[in-house]
């Protein structure tokens, strides 16, 4: 199956000191900015070559990126991983018995469908599966 | 400037098993393995599209990356981003005021230059610098 990372998923207290970060020290331009509400995040996306890093900025307390930041600190967050089937993908990793987050995908940004695996089953890694059509 | 992400770097205990895992769970495919003895860590290159994986198992207790694991458990380590002249580059960051591990590069696996770029200069991201001649 031909794979490729759809982003990189990397939180940060402050969107616009982070895309300041990567624009002056890397180099890169971010190509625009939404908010995922059923997230509770503020995303800047910052193509590079062929894929992307996506800066996640909680916009409430209680959002998972928020708590993420209170464990963790700020830094790399997810890896994302575009596939071809999600159905098929989360069949395949059930039956083998991977621990999955989302058993059955979901709807994110733009539509696309998307579910996790368990970090516990990737060595620590938060790995997002994404189809998008 | 073209830039493109080099590698992903990922914090792994055993090698064999966070091959196993990227292979059995993502479908990706190792290429190969290499001992990289002056940082004292056994990597595994998974190519994905035109960037790649590697995998980082500490070789001695006192390895780097072994002190990373110590603290922050397995998973991401730092993101190699490939820069065109790393002199430069050193150059016009050090001319900003930002903090870098390394303010001169220095020889990595395979003849790389490479220099890495303080994580607190990064919210929290260890970045290195990679130029492949």
């Amino acid at each position: 199956m031909n794979k490729k990372i759809d982003h990189i998923g990397i939180a940060v207290k402050d969107l616009q000191k982070g895309i300041e970060n990567y624009e002056k020290i890397l180099g890169l331009k971010c190509s625009g900015t939404e908010e995922v509400s059923e997230q509770k995040v503020r995303i800047a996306m910052i193509p590079i070559q062929d894929t992307k890093i996506e800066l996640l900025e909680p916009m409430q307390d209680d959002s998972p990126v928020a708590k993420f930041i209170e464990n963790k600190g700020e830094g790399f967050h997810h890896i994302a991983i575009q596939v071809e089937n999600i159905e098929e993908e989360l069949e395949r990793l059930k039956d083998a018995g991977i621990r999955l987050i989302d058993e059955k995908y979901r709807i994110g940004a733009h539509g696309a469908k998307i579910a996790f695996i368990h970090p516990k089953s990737m060595g620590g890694l938060l790995v997002e599966l994404v189809q998008r059509d």
